[in-house]
């Protein structure tokens, strides 16, 4: 019963012409209807659920990645809220983002237009199903989403719900497709379909994502980890830098922009190390550091080269003293994966040279590497982030799901005058 | 002799590094200086490029591929100028896009920085060698050059003399690196270094763009073809239509934005087939058309569906008559390539209509479709033309060789503040 991978595939990129055209208002009356059948269809969205958290169970999933895949009430209702706030954000699609007259004449503008198809291969959260779809067809692109089985019945029961708006809407319902063959090969095959599929962002563990970009031959959008660091500088509000460490590491330690490696100039690594170090373990943090480190903070663990090169997702942090500012950011570009960096200073200079320095997608100083994230930097929702220094880098919003292109409008001109009206 | 393809992508990225941290001033006159060791060293690359016609010669190579071989002193002159005039456009690098202050007080800005750098795989004509260098450079990005075996003489000459001025500015030279390893195998090294090369850029013959498209594990953008199409629609002024139409397919038939299709409304047919045909045939032109055209031109060739979906590059046009704007759209988007469209119509809502529906990366209304061009469109230069919808979508200028990124200034906030300060 289930179509073929391309076939779906085109089908949700015809289906996406129409959606391209709608009005604003048009898009946003979907959205507000998306998340009205979310509501609507809570209980069977609960009960599809309930079926994914038994077999989990069964299987013997652990605390943390059952609780990613569980749902309740006031969950669900958070996600449909999620889709009616897209709809309030700017309309990315028809924005003229430059114009001008060329000395011929011609209207030069450059409109954003949605990408097309966007297929987002994911894992565990349902939320992401909902979410996904909110961002995509705002943004005007057709959606093929494949999430992972274990949360194969909640993705079913919410697409439906969705799709149940698209259809009122008087759109194809192929304009979100939910891929239910989870094989690798229809993966593959997806990730392969150069054609249809504009950009495939994967979001999920690293294994996921190596495996995506290994097979793709469409374009793929995506951030491997984020070991962020914080580094403190000599010239460093000490307090300040505390909160940042602190937020930093222990506010969510299982999310890409928490902190995984702390760095401190060795004039300030007395005062603040053995402080840091206590603030750190009262909060359960293991610390893992260098011989300078270890020789100001009592019992702390050695820290070896993979140490440093580790997102841990976890209460464990890796520490080292350095020399100075350029030790910082020679640590930085060796074992750093573009994601974020944080400098406490007060050292206008330092934070300047911080900054050049480093090729990361998001750069702090003085604030915590969690605004590393698309709400908080101001995009209102977030498809993902990049660290693929191509089209986006950093989080990405609806406007990361849009391209600029020309639109032209002249009276007639031509580029050689004489050769065309000599007729 | 020749390090290893990965040991110089190295290189180029670390000598990026400096490259990107240079002021504008400083780049342009980097810029100035390439530019002048052309000059000075046009001797040395004349007699290069000599022995590379030879050898074109000798293994028979014809005209036109012969003529874009070929320099001669008032075309290095103009390869020159060109690295001059890169220098005088917009600096991208450094720009700040955006800036918001988010309610928790931290400064967001969007701030444009290099890609990295940029591998440019291309054919024949080596002021690419010279375009491409500069472009990258400008903007920031180590270049990786790897050009044709019939132009490696002059491509090592002209590489050369830019050496010589990066040399002089400082950086290393590595950050211009000309691959002499001209291997099959090579190149799909370079292709597939995700750490070190952060864009390919394939510009030459459809062979040569597939080959990349399917090897690369690097990002790539790309066009494969060209095939552009003339709508007259039944509001057109004629006579402008007939300036567009001589203009795209004759005033440069062998690039990519010349017309390759010409669709004309019924209404119009009578008036404008029989006219539009005399004048291109003088011209030289052949015309294929369907049985609707072929009633109205006396001796006109049958189309093909390869002729409809062909990119001649020569002085051939395909012709159709349609029933309306929206068979000529639903033509379109079957066969073309997403490159290039124009309308010519006095008619605003049919105007409108062709460009929302039509999703190449530039639209045209009564202009002329050779104006598909980075000079022409405003950009000052062109480093390559993307219908991939990603990151740039038509031609790319300096600008398309960069990437926002975000630098987020605070005074410490962080994201969880009750748990920060309870230290």
């Amino acid at each position: 019963m289930t179509a073929d991978i391309s076939s779906q595939a085109l089908a949700c990129r015809d289906g996406a012409q129409p959606l391209a055209e709608m009005p604003t208002d048009a898009r946003r009356a979907l959205l507000d209807a998306m998340a009205a059948r979310l509501d609507a269809h809570a209980e069977a969205i609960l009960a599809a659920n309930a079926r994914d958290m038994e077999a989990a169970q069964a299987r013997g999933t652990t605390g943390a990645m059952l609780d990613r895949l569980r749902l309740d009430a006031p969950r669900l209702a958070a996600i449909a809220d999620a889709v009616r706030h897209v709809a309030t954000l700017p309309d990315p699609v028809g924005q003229v983002t430059r114009e001008e007259v060329r000395p011929n004449g011609i209207r030069v503008r450059r409109v954003r237009v949605p990408l097309g198809v966007v297929a987002m291969i994911y894992e565990a959260r349902p939320n992401v199903t909902a979410d996904a779809a909110a961002l995509c067809l705002y943004a005007g692109n057709g959606v093929i989403l494949r999430g992972g089985s274990e949360a194969i019945h909640s993705n079913t029961a919410i697409a439906a719900a969705l799709k149940e708006a698209i259809a009122a809407a008087g759109l194809p319902e192929a304009v979100l497709t939910l891929i239910t063959d989870l094989s690798r090969d229809t993966m593959v095959r997806l990730l392969q379909l150069t054609d249809l599929v504009d950009l495939a962002i994967p979001r999920g563990g690293e294994g996921l994502i190596r495996f995506v970009a290994e097979h793709a031959r469409v374009p793929v959008i995506k951030h491997y980890k984020g070991v962020c660091h914080l580094y403190v500088d000599a010239a460093a509000d000490l307090d300040l830098a505390l909160d940042l460490l602190i937020d930093g590491k222990t506010s969510r330690p299982g999310v890409c922009n928490a902190l995984e490696t702390l760095l401190v100039h060795r004039d300030v690594a007395d005062a603040f190390l053995p402080r840091a170090a206590a603030a750190l373990r009262a909060r359960g943090v293991e610390l893992r550091g260098d011989a300078a480190s270890r020789a100001r903070v009592p019992d702390m663990a050695e820290a070896s080269e993979d140490d440093y090169a580790a997102e841990f997702l976890d209460l464990v942090l890796a520490v080292r003293v350095v020399d100075d500012l350029e030790q910082a950011i020679a640590h930085i570009r060796r074992f750093g994966s573009d994601h974020t960096e944080v400098i406490a200073t007060r050292d206008e200079a330092a934070a300047r040279r911080f900054v050049a320095a480093l090729r990361s997608a998001v750069v702090m100083v003085n604030a915590s590497s969690r605004f590393s994230d698309g709400g908080e930097l101001g995009l209102g929702a977030e498809i993902g982030i990049s660290t693929t220094r191509l089209h986006a880098y950093g989080p990405m919003g609806a406007e990361s799901l849009t391209i600029e292109r020309f639109v032209v409008e002249g009276e007639g001109q031509v580029r050689h005058p004489l050769r065309a009206t000599d007729s």
